[in-house]
């Protein structure tokens, strides 16, 4: 009676620790989802010769209409690995699975995973502490405010923000970093607060986690028509900047040499 | 002429990503620091058979004061890795190193590792995009008001606050969760703004990562005398609770009965 959470980290199946592998090898069940998360280089082919286990996918619709039923069923009798792109909690989807697992009696455990909220912060060289509320950038059809008032918010505080960009895997979708920006700008327009214009600084990760992640640093004007490639996409809106962040983001992410007028 | 930071996660040796591990046995040198983040678990001899290679212990004076030149000196004729605790630049303390290799034209790379920082909020059964700015709590002899500052701007927009618990790993000190709320409440006899009072729900985790992290959640008169055993440890003053937050608290941190009445 164990359900053990397992993150595969980022991108491919060498995204997984060694800890996680082994919770693999010593369970009855195994569990996977792919739709909270894309993992753009994995391949299962390779991953199940490296666990040696058969895995068994589950959809967004067993988890969310069916409450996981297959999977808590499963570790009434045995020992259930399920396995979650990053780290298991972080996208809140699962924690409700993790509470009814505890209701029933089943015991949980967390393997921990590589997440996209720390891998950007890393790769960005901006300081972590630095950083307010996170928030999702949605698509144009579903549009929202949300994303500009908290990039105000956090900005009022010198803090910066960073802007996951919203998909729909099962669409195969993902809102560009182009596309964000503009989502953005739009609130601007309305409501002329200052917070994001044509002259902001900014900063775009394509694909962090991965072996060929492109950052780019640059005023907005610029940055909304920057090719990033491929997705996952994700967005920093600065705050205030130190002169060592924007070290960082000239030696990392090719920001142009006018950023060294922005630190204080 | 290559550089790689390697992420080595949490707790132990095995915390360490399957392409982390990879990057070491292709590295022509490995470096190694233990000075940025406790891993409580580690065993050198173990993963040194892990990973078949020499590993060089790099202490805090090389990299501050010799701006890490063994190691800049490896990476010119070869491929250097060097393992840092968790996400190799969560800690700013790296930034520097990396940008003075790109300065020097030598190629970095990331493989990121799991963080505490995500990790704290997964196991809290928290919601991600509900924490604010987070900040670190020092020793008593380094008194600072900014703590209990940045949680009360954070409760202000009903943002929670992820605390860390600082630590003098040379001297084996790690500032416990109970010092810690200490050092709040004796900025609240001062300022006396409510932030953190005896009544003040908040959550203790001591070592996130391991095979048995210890959650529990209270009110800070009852949870300053918790015993957490061994570190590392953080705390988290939640802002603003979600009936599946305290739902989450009552789960997996024993919160008690009556944090129900604390949801919105």
């Amino acid at each position: 009676m164990e359900l053990v959470f397992v993150g595969l980290g980022l991108n491919d199946e060498k995204g997984i620790t060694i800890k996680g592998l082994e919770e693999i090898n010593s369970a009855d069940h195994v569990f996977m989802e792919t739709y909270t998360s894309r993992m753009p280089d994995f391949n299962m082919g390779h991953f199940k010769s490296m666990c040696g286990k058969n895995v068994q996918m589950i959809n967004r619709q067993c988890l969310e209409e069916d409450s996981g039923k297959i999977i808590l069923t499963a570790a009434k009798s045995g020992k259930a690995v399920f396995l979650v792109p990053g780290d298991p909690f972080i996208a809140t989807t699962h924690i409700t699975l993790r509470v009814e697992a505890e209701k029933l009696g089943i015991k949980t455990r967390v393997v921990h995973g590589v997440s996209i909220m720390s891998a950007i912060v890393s790769l960005s060289g901006l300081h972590n502490y630095k950083f307010g509320k996170t928030v999702t950038v949605p698509f144009a059809d579903n549009f929202s405010e949300t994303p500009y008032n908290v990039v105000g918010q956090n900005k009022k505080l010198g803090l910066h923000t960073l802007c996951l960009m919203d998909l729909r895997e099962a669409e195969n979708r993902y809102l560009s970093i182009n596309e964000g920006i503009n989502v953005l700008l739009e609130v601007e327009k309305k409501k002329k607060m200052g917070i994001l214009t044509e002259r902001t600084p900014a900063l775009g990760i394509a694909r962090a986690g991965s072996d060929n992640p492109v950052l780019k640093a640059d005023f907005v004007n610029k940055l909304v028509s920057y090719d990033f490639g491929e997705p996952p996409f994700s967005l920093i809106i600065p705050g205030e900047l130190h002169f060592m962040e924007v070290d960082a983001l000239i030696a990392f992410a090719e920001a142009p040499k006018e950023f060294r007028g922005l630190s204080k």
